[in-house]
């Protein structure tokens, strides 16, 4: 028997990926990044056939991976998990580092920069192996971890990310009001008809417009 | 340039992988595990070749994923981390329960069981990519992050861990005492020296006389 809320005990950090769209730079959310050996250091991500990403870092064979504080800007998670780099420029209006030519968040505790050596192919996912050749830290700020973000952040998964499954398993109880773009779910104690015209989404800041009831 | 200190920004959990040697159930500490794809769900695990845990998931192909934690008894990293299964038998007088015929540690949150499917190898580690068969909760607690056991249980890493060399970047600025079987640093207010004799390691239990001064 899988009880896929097994799953949702497993730790993970949240991380922005980022690689190169032949001169502009792209990237995505990640939350499955780890690192495999210590020297020479290397890191593997799981970034799913859908993203992107993907098909960019198979172009480049390199990626960055910028590491989000508890601290970083949690809109850039809407930014970078809720719309696809193919149709808009992620990086638009974000404040970024370049680093062996790849676009870093500046708002991230640290950075890693990988060229690719291996791969490994799922049904759904490859799990890029990268041969760190630039890190550091940028500040010092504790690093988001998933929890933190589900928890404290009240975010939601991309569809795309392996994690999106076991919050699916999540009881709706109550009517609410969930962000019609990445999935906030509302939960201030004013009641939702209530909050001003202008209140934005606090992960993607849409506009209090495209949230939406659920029953 | 690569600053070691960014990978420490990167979260893990703490789990304990075991598999089977023979009829004898086997396993070790790791922090690299993550979720891989949600349908058929997989989970990647890497494992050091030097980790006689590794020879023995290649021969069975199987292994088990318990996630320790904030409760869990943190004598377990010590039995599980800082000895060889080859020499000792680490299942001995740990509580366990055995799923699809691999022990899984009943003081874990939750575990997973997974058949291998796939493995990709790297100059010192095994990635092995699981297919899951079977998963459950066991305790509604807070999983153990590698921040937490670092942080809070004031654990070190075993030498074939990847975040092992992180740590080694640390600055050492005083003598200590350290356990010369699980590395635990002692940090109390009481000098070392005055704890009574029948003091043990919180980590792996093993008594005052094992602890090393280092300068």
């Amino acid at each position: 028997m899988i009880n896929k809320n097994a799953f949702r005990d497993m730790s993970y950090g949240v991380y922005i990926v980022s690689t190169l769209d032949g001169a502009r730079p792209t990237g995505c959310v990640a939350n499955s990044v780890m690192q495999i050996t210590s020297e020479p250091a290397t890191i593997a991500v799981s970034i799913n056939h859908g993203n992107y990403t993907n098909s960019c870092i198979e172009k480049t064979g390199k990626f960055a991976i910028s590491i989000l504080s508890e601290e970083s800007d949690s809109g850039l998670i809407g930014t970078f998990g809720f719309q696809s780099g193919k149709e808009v420029n992620k990086f638009d209006g974000v404040e970024a580092v370049v680093k062996e030519d790849v676009s870093v968040i500046a708002d991230a505790c640290g950075y890693v920069i990988c060229k690719v050596i291996d791969k490994m192919e799922t049904f759904t996912h490859t799990v890029f192996l990268g041969e760190v050749i630039d890190a550091d830290v940028l500040k010092k700020e504790d690093a988001m971890t998933y929890a933190y973000y589900h928890k404290v952040v009240k975010g939601k998964s991309p569809k795309n990310a392996p994690t999106y499954i076991a919050e699916e398993a999540e009881e709706v109880k109550t009517a609410k009001w969930v962000c019609g773009i990445c999935g906030y779910e509302y939960d201030g104690k004013v009641p939702f008809e209530e909050l001003p015209e202008d209140f934005t989404c606090p992960l993607c800041k849409q506009p209090k417009s495209v949230f939406k009831k659920v029953d």
